[in-house]
Formats: structure tokens, sequence, C-alpha cells
């Protein structure tokens, strides 16, 4: 049929049948039912175990659709496991790029910290962790906002932290458009004076934007002296939030 | 990722924005969010439309997801379609067979009969459609109970009509397996003495078995001399299951 995903109508008619079997069945069960090769249903079965919508039973031998399943709108990915995916790769970032980096996401309308390396130095800093920071005056917070379709994130009225903070909706949709064409976000003095950030989105299964990944720091370290922020930091960002999703993909 | 499915991972992620969107999102929405192409984002709506999981509001624009999708677990092909679908096709099958065509699908662990067309004479025959036939007692029953996973299709206890019914629920379970095997299902006399059948599973979208389609009559027409099932008859209800098939999943 043209224009249509024959895996999708696979995948729907596997929900459907699980959705109708309260003890679960097996992979003979739905090849059988659905005129199908057993590899090409373990195939979805697989996917869709990832993916959440789908568990199996102690003995692995039957599958039934998940508690999840019924709260799709919730966040599916726990907190914890976007924060210990991600643990390693932004160690890494910090100390290759000498500065503070958090990985966050959005929960409630603000980004939550999740994970806080400190900049490794002998500075005395606080711990951000479980702290949540504005989403539209932070490059963390722009760079999950722009992937953000609920509506519940974007905030009704934008608190000016410095005279840098965007205030004007309509600037801060702007802004967005650019995090999502670029694929990163900036902060240039928005969130404090003489702070900037650099941020990227991590994608999970799917393309769905999990969290984000970010550094911090003095403008003069993050930005070059025409005040645009540095390529190698940038590109380093990018790839720390990719080894995060591509992590997130292989192992959920 | 090996051993996934990609597009239902994007699925998925289309299902998850969507249950957390009240006001549903346009295709830009979530091509936006998801970092697709807004025509790999089109062909992923287009087809969970199809499968009945996504509805658009009038104005075509945005998706939300259905009410049905609530309720998967339900039976989702709406009788009337399946009926409308088959009428030409049933039409057909009589007037090329000379014997009586019906269309059923599982209803509470009963075979409906949705369409019926009387065999091409002019004997007195009287209208089965909204009618029940037992599933293990005649083709039409056995074509859709073997691809049953639900488990309440399956009779606890096998009423004898005949001599021949199969009342054995261990020979019932290999008489279904041959089912599936061959693709079609036969009766000879085990619903009514001298009269037999053939008959042939309807799949929709994704493999799904909505019902089925067939043909009884006298055992001297719809069998050969050595009482075997003839290939012509089995050939004609056969693709006639297909041609009612595609027509379901090209309109649906």
């Amino acid at each position: 049929m043209p224009g249509t995903v024959q895996s999708i109508e696979r995948a729907a008619a596997v929900l459907r049948l699980l959705a109708a079997a309260p003890n679960g069945l097996g992979v003979a069960d739905l090849a059988n039912a659905l005129g199908l090769a057993k590899t090409t249903v373990h195939g979805i079965l697989r996917t869709l175990h990832q993916v959440g919508f789908v568990d199996q039973d102690h003995s692995g031998a039957h599958y039934h659709l998940s508690d999840a399943f019924g709260r799709l709108g919730e966040s599916y990915l726990d907190p914890n496991e976007l924060r210990s995916r991600a643990i390693n790769w932004a160690d890494s970032l910090a100390s290759r790029s000498g500065e503070v980096v958090r990985v966050g996401r959005l929960v409630e309308g603000k980004v939550m910290v999740v994970h806080h390396v400190f900049r490794p130095d002998d500075s005395d800093q606080d711990l951000d962790v479980g702290t949540t920071l504005p989403p539209h005056a932070t490059a963390l917070g722009k760079a999950v906002l722009a992937f953000d379709t609920s509506g519940a994130a974007r905030p009704r009225v934008l608190e000016a932290f410095t005279t840098r903070t965007i205030t004007d909706p309509a600037k801060l949709l702007e802004e967005l458009a650019t995090v999502r064409a670029s694929g990163w976000a900036t902060e240039f003095e928005e969130h404090t004076v003489e702070l900037a950030g650099i941020a990227a989105p991590i994608r999970g299964l799917g393309g769905l934007v999990v969290g984000a990944v970010g550094l911090a720091g003095r403008i003069e370290r993050i930005c070059d002296s025409r005040l645009r922020h540095r390529g190698d930091l940038v590109s380093m960002v990018r790839a720390t939030a990719d080894a995060i999703a591509r992590d997130l993909r292989d192992d959920s």
C-alpha cells in the first residue's frame, strides 16, 4: 500500500493481539495468528520491548502489554537511566573542555539537573543535581525546549535573570527554531552575567529527545575573541550527546 | 541497532508525543521534535491512522490518539465495513461456484454471519445474516478459530452436531494447525449431514485475521469422487478472501 509502513501495521497488529490476551502470548502464537515468520515477529517484539510498550514474563516465553503502555503520555525514561548512561561521557567532556558539565531533562516546565560534573579545578562549587534551571534562559533548557511538543514546557512568563535574558515569547520561538535547525543551543549571559554555555539534545529511540547535555563557563573561555561560541567546544558537546544517545538506545 | 525495527521505534515516539499533547500535533511539530523529515512523519501518521491508532481533526492539520487506541483489545473492524467490502466478492464467488457463500467473524466465541449470498438457484433458503455458527464444526469457524489468540474463542465443550463433529479438544488443535499450515479450512458433514464446506481467513492490516469467507453445499458438488474438497473451489475461496483483504487494506 503506497504511503504506509508495513512494519508499523504489523506492530499494531501485535499490540492488538496482546491487548486481547490477558495471559500474554508467545512468539509462535503471534506468528501463527498473523501469518508471519517467527523471526519477523521476534524483531517486532524486541523493538516493542525496547520502546517500553511490551514486557516479557519471568520465563521469557510470553509477552504482554506493559503498564507504561497505558500511561503513554508520561515520560518513559527513568532519570536514573539517563544519569547512569551519561556519567562517563559527561566526565570525559568535563576533563577535555575544562568546564562544568550538566545533564538535564524537562520536568514540569523546568530543566531538572540529573547529573553535574564540577569544573576540573580546585575552586569551590555547589552540586546542582536535583535543582532546576529556567529553560528559556539556559543552553541546557533551550536544547530540550526546542523539541518539546507538549506545550506544558513553554513558560508563560519569561522571567528576566539578566538584561540579556530572552523575555519576548516571539523572540524565544525564533531562538528555538534556530536550535532545531542547528542541533545545538547557546547561552550568553542570559542566566548569569559573564557566563556562557553550549548544550545539545540527547535523542532516545525513535528520535525522542529525552534530555540534554551541556557545558558552561566564563565567556572568555567558552567564546572566541569575536564572542562566538567556540566550534571545538560545540563539536565536543554534540559528540557527547550523540554518545549518550547511542548508549541509551543500545542498552534500553 | 541489530534486531529492532527503526520505523516501529519512530511510530512509538510519535504515539508518545501525541499522548502528551491534548490538543494534538501537526506533521511539522512531530518532524521538528523527532528530527525527522516531514515526509517520513507523514508516512508514519498515515499508517497509524489506517490501523486506527490516530485520528485527524476536522481541518486535517492536527493528529491525536484515537479513542480506539485506548480500547486496543476490542475488535477494531466495524462489521459493516467487512460486510460492505465483501459484498461484491461474495456475490461473484456464489455465481461462479453455484454455492451458498457466507462471510463471518468471531464474536464472543461464535462465528457471526455478517453476509450471506443464497445459492444461485430457485430453492427456498433462509437468510443467515446475524445468526451464529459453532466455530469448531464449520469451515467458516475453523478458518477464524485457527488464527485466534485471545483464547476466548476456544470452545470448552465441543458440542456434537453429527457423528463427524470434532469433539476431542486435542483433535481440534491438530485440525487448526492444519488450517494454519494450509491457509484454508474444510467441513465435511461436521455440522450438517450431507453438507461440506470450504473457507479461508480474511487478513486485514498487519496480518490480523478479521473474518473468513466460505462456501457450503452438498458433498457431491463440493468434493470430488474420492471425497476430497475440490481444488478449483478451494482456489476460488482463497482468491475471494485475498480480494476482500486487499479491499479492506486499501480503503481502511
